[in-house]
């Protein structure tokens, strides 16, 4: 897999391509990275990317040649060209995953906008629109790190099988808490159940803690859950207990 | 402000340091952004950080110690510790502005997880837990950038007012389409009631066009959204423009 991404700051990439996961990945050839500028495209002579909005309005908006131009340029039968925009769709763990096992694209281009945004024409040249969160940022760069990070972490190989298996979002609930090295800190102890040595026990206090977490912090999750009868048990324990705690 | 970043791979906010607005309001003390290196506070010879889990399981946990005394020996009485992990609150831009604006805390520390995460014993040094999204990435790194960059681009005279007011999702509203030179681009044309120089008309089209992106792309900000007579005198003209494309 390829992604590429345009963009006028190819700096702030830098230290997210020479770090960690990413880092190893690109030297294992299991996926290649290029940021590239789209300035190198404009065709006026003053290298210019941006200019004044029609109508009046305050702020620069991106002209649409440069970006365009790049992506003709850039484009294969393969690619998918995404534009990163707060009025884009939310970018969430199932769109990573189809964008990683996707077969009908190898090609990812991600552009990144900066001041007040692009030119409405891009949406002529563009597949899709993405968006990370509601929030606003000054560029697309740190979403662009985001999206690549989450898509490349899935690739067969980068990371060990077990470790990206079990985790928060892959099979709908929290994680449970973790615990290592000391037994006390600070006064502050491991949980029992997870020094005993019972696998079955621990694996079930384990799916009962994932299940309270989640029940607590992100209870939308559990909304459209198909519930297991062990789950469904559970969760009846988790409501007795707090009842208990609430009306003692 | 300040913001403490705390992380084991300070290398990755180089560029995000070094480039565009946060770089600038570094240099202009509107901000000051320091990334350390938890790694620093670890009390064991070999400078470890985490361990396998209690109960067994894949992967490795960050051990509790050095996170907590890397807090201990950072924080002040106006401080807030934020851990940034998947079970975290949203971050939203509306947390961003309170963190901006907040008259109770002028530091953040924001703690960067990686490997199967932190020991639950982290809670009780912790005072709050932030998400960015609902996606899986191999560490904080990246949310600690958007967070950072978030709360940094609404301090006073980072951006200039005009700038940072009409954005997505300051409003409650999707930006409208913006157009700049050239007014044709490959055959597609800059809509002309913007070249018109009518300013009453030109606002009457962008908070139409608002409204009708936002009805189409996201319509979940429209549910609360208490509508001005105006606005909803559009969104009839709208509903019955896409009547008649349907059925004319």
């Amino acid at each position: 897999m390829k992604i590429t991404i345009l963009s006028l700051f190819p700096e702030m990439f830098e230290g997210f391509l020479n770090t960690s996961i990413i880092a190893r990945a690109i030297k294992k050839e299991q996926v290649s990275v290029e940021v590239i500028n789209f300035r190198d495209y404009t065709l006026n002579k003053h290298r210019k990317v941006d200019d004044y909005p029609y109508g009046g309005a305050p702020g620069l908006i991106l002209m649409v040649q440069p970006i365009a131009d790049a992506i003709k340029a850039l484009k294969t039968e393969r690619s998918r060209v995404i534009l990163i925009t707060p009025e884009g769709k939310p970018f969430v763990q199932e769109t990573a995953r189809e964008m990683a096992f996707s077969e009908e694209y190898d090609h990812y281009i991600l552009i990144c906008g900066h001041y007040e945004g692009f030119d409405g024409r891009i949406d002529h040249y563009i597949d899709e629109k993405i968006c990370i969160g509601d929030y606003i940022l000054t560029g697309g760069e740190i979403p662009a790190m985001a999206i690549t990070d989450a898509i490349v972490r899935l690739l067969p190989g980068v990371i060990r099988k077990s470790s990206s298996n079990d985790e928060s979002f892959e099979d709908g609930l929290l994680e449970c808490p973790q615990y290592t090295m000391p037994e006390v800190y600070d006064g502050y102890k491991v949980p029992e159940i997870l020094l005993s040595g019972h696998h079955a026990k621990i694996r079930r206090w384990r799916l009962k803690e994932s299940l309270r977490r989640t029940k607590n912090l992100r209870p939308d999750l559990l909304q459209n859950r198909r519930m297991r009868d062990e789950e469904i048990q559970l969760m009846d324990e988790i409501l007795i207990e707090e009842s208990k705690e609430k009306d003692p």
